[in-house]
């Protein structure tokens, strides 16, 4: 939906909207039981739920096209994911709530393990412990470049934030990652002439790293991606007249959600902190977007039985959350993330909308089969937001 | 897809990918048996086959709209059929291998039967043979026209290429074909002021070419359709790196692969040579499009059995195709011809894809209602060749 009809056709009510994002929910059949992971999984709640709810599969991004995690929660939102486009970089940093300004070039930094001959042998350096990190990222503040300032931060894991800070600086800069093992990285280019510049002082900030990092048994070598500056989205409380809250655990989807204008609330602590915080703020806010990662985290893993058992503690943490009574309750993914391929893919994801408004189709459960049966058929996700504001009675009529 | 964003999405594999186009799939049911073609034809192999593939139905230009051979299989090869319309005296002229220039206008001519009144009785002129066909053509080529030269090729049966060339030809030319018997051809019209020479120049051959034929008691008459010049097609192989081959026994279809910058490789006899050319050439080639006509023939003459026997000859002859076992299979039409129609329709068409990363739908036979069923749903036939990428593991993923 364009932006500017939401905007004309929104009016204010008192309803309340929860759309919870399972990431990666969408799977795939393995081989030996003809059973995704969702068919596998015992989820009565969702299966109950399914059968009297609007359910379907959303498009994330455009038909056999894997979404990153940014262009998923986009189109969740109701942003057209092929104009709204943001980097990895920004995404990262104002996740960690790193102050971000004009002029910051920002990128995504992974620590990873080079080989005798400077191969990448680990792109994620053994998932490197997070203090480990924090401890190398200390070092990495000591490099001088000249002309701007750096900034690097840390953020979990293997993952890092490096801001260059100065005028003049150009984002179009290519990625140092091969995505494969076995190469070293790459060096960074301009990807226009105005970025050379750009690019020869990340592959300076690269040089001296590297010399840092030497020793270093795990997280000896580095790999950068993602180079945005701060992007200029349309705000979704004011596109859609939501007072909205994010509920997430991980940096970069309360980066993305106050990209968007949301407010990131704190809570680590998982499902059962989330519930807690969006009872407490109940009256403050029409919208809550709760983030669940794990489904995501097992899937990319490759681990089938992990992810059934995400999706069980999702399942069985519903009915709590079903307590507040939402006039409307979406449960949605950003994509899918079959545990057989170990990674996002293109595949429709299941979606289910519950409000007093949803119309019966023909689904029984809450899988990849059956929601092809549900009222909404296949459908694209930036429509998830109309139907939610549909449901929830605040569009008017379009037209007399 | 955007084509510009396929180009940036694709990255090299060596998966191979064959798309089986059996034109006219799709049909209708007759008013006795309530079954189509699909369903009342023995296709055990393609029904096995459904029950584990995503299948589906696709819409080849838009709802309700029927499309010729040119879009239809334009849109199944990635290209908006809006925005890309190639005239078919375009297609049957490549399809001849004849050398088109840039300045050349091509047309389809169509012999057919006059009547005494100079009322068409037979717009196939009995599908004339060949042979005599050719022979005509080569007396068409004695008329001269003031400035510009006067090309005609034979093609098959009644069909033959009319191209002028000459300068300052403009291909904004009506159609000379009534579409119906029992009225005379029509008069080529400019549809631009800037063409009303041009369709001068066409109105003075019909006008010799009509003298000439005087006397044969088939071919006395002729049409011409599709006024074209050579179009710019952006090239299929570059878009998405595929090095691509085309197998068909019809010089239209052979054409239109040329213009998408596919080799169209001689097999004149039919599957079993298709399937020795796709196997004698598998290590040169990413992408194979094999192209059936008899199911389209056998609609488009009304004959329901005929086009269910064509089924079955194609059924029977899949599984020695799947014994190449390409990474990406693809079952596809480029439009429905229903039997009961006689003629090419709107109707959605019956697809099909096989892959180690399909999702489970609910389909248990390759029949226009299972389509329904399948995990694709009804979808736009522009979004088979990025399906296809995605599960040839051709495409990136994309955003961060």
């Amino acid at each position: 939906m364009d932006l500017e009809l939401a905007r004309r056709l929104k009016q204010p009510n008192t309803t309340k909207i929860i759309l919870c994002v399972l990431d990666g929910l969408g799977g795939l059949s393995r081989r030996e039981t003809i059973r995704s992971e969702l068919e596998k999984a015992s989820i009565p709640n969702l299966d109950r739920l399914a059968a009297r709810s609007e359910v379907g599969l959303s498009v994330p991004v455009g038909t056999g096209i894997t979404p990153g995690s940014g262009p998923g929660h986009l189109a969740l939102f109701g942003y057209d994911p092929y104009r709204f486009d943001i980097g990895r970089g920004v995404l990262e940093a104002v996740g960690i709530d790193f102050d971000l300004g004009p002029d910051d070039v920002a990128a995504r930094g992974n620590f990873c393990t080079l080989d005798a001959s400077g191969n990448i042998s680990d792109r994620r350096a053994g998932r490197v412990a997070t203090e480990h990190s924090a401890r190398l990222v200390e070092r990495l503040r000591e490099i001088r470049l000249p002309g701007v300032q750096v900034l690097v931060e840390p953020v979990r894991e293997h993952r890092f934030v490096l801001v260059l800070r100065g005028p003049g600086l150009d984002d179009r800069i290519s990625t140092t990652d091969p995505q494969v093992t076995g190469v070293p990285p790459l060096p960074a280019r301009g990807e226009a002439p105005e970025a050379a510049q750009s690019a020869a002082l990340v592959n300076e900030f690269v040089r001296q790293a590297t010399v840092m990092l030497q020793g270093e048994p795990q997280a000896n070598g580095l790999m950068l991606r993602g180079f945005a500056k701060y992007p200029a989205l349309p705000q979704f409380p004011e596109i859609w007249g939501l007072r909205s809250a994010a509920l997430a655990v991980y940096p970069m989807y309360r980066g993305l959600a106050k990209l968007a204008g949301m407010d990131a609330l704190a809570c680590p602590g998982g499902l059962q902190e989330q519930l807690e915080v969006v009872r407490q703020r109940w009256d403050d806010y029409d919208f809550f977007f709760i983030h669940y990662k794990k489904t995501d985290a097992a899937g990319e893993d490759g681990d089938f039985e992990r992810k059934c058992h995400a999706l069980e503690e999702f399942d069985a943490w519903l009915p709590s959350l079903m307590e507040t009574h939402p006039d409307v309750l979406m449960i949605a993914g950003d994509h899918s993330t079959p545990s057989t391929m170990a990674a996002h893919s293109w595949h429709p994801v299941p979606f289910l909308l519950h409000s007093a408004y949803g119309r019966d189709g023909n689904a029984q459960h809450f899988t990849e089969p059956e929601c092809l049966k549900g009222s909404l058929g296949i459908f694209p996700a930036v429509d998830v937001m109309p139907l939610a504001m549909a449901h929830a009675m605040r569009f008017q009529k379009y037209g007399a």
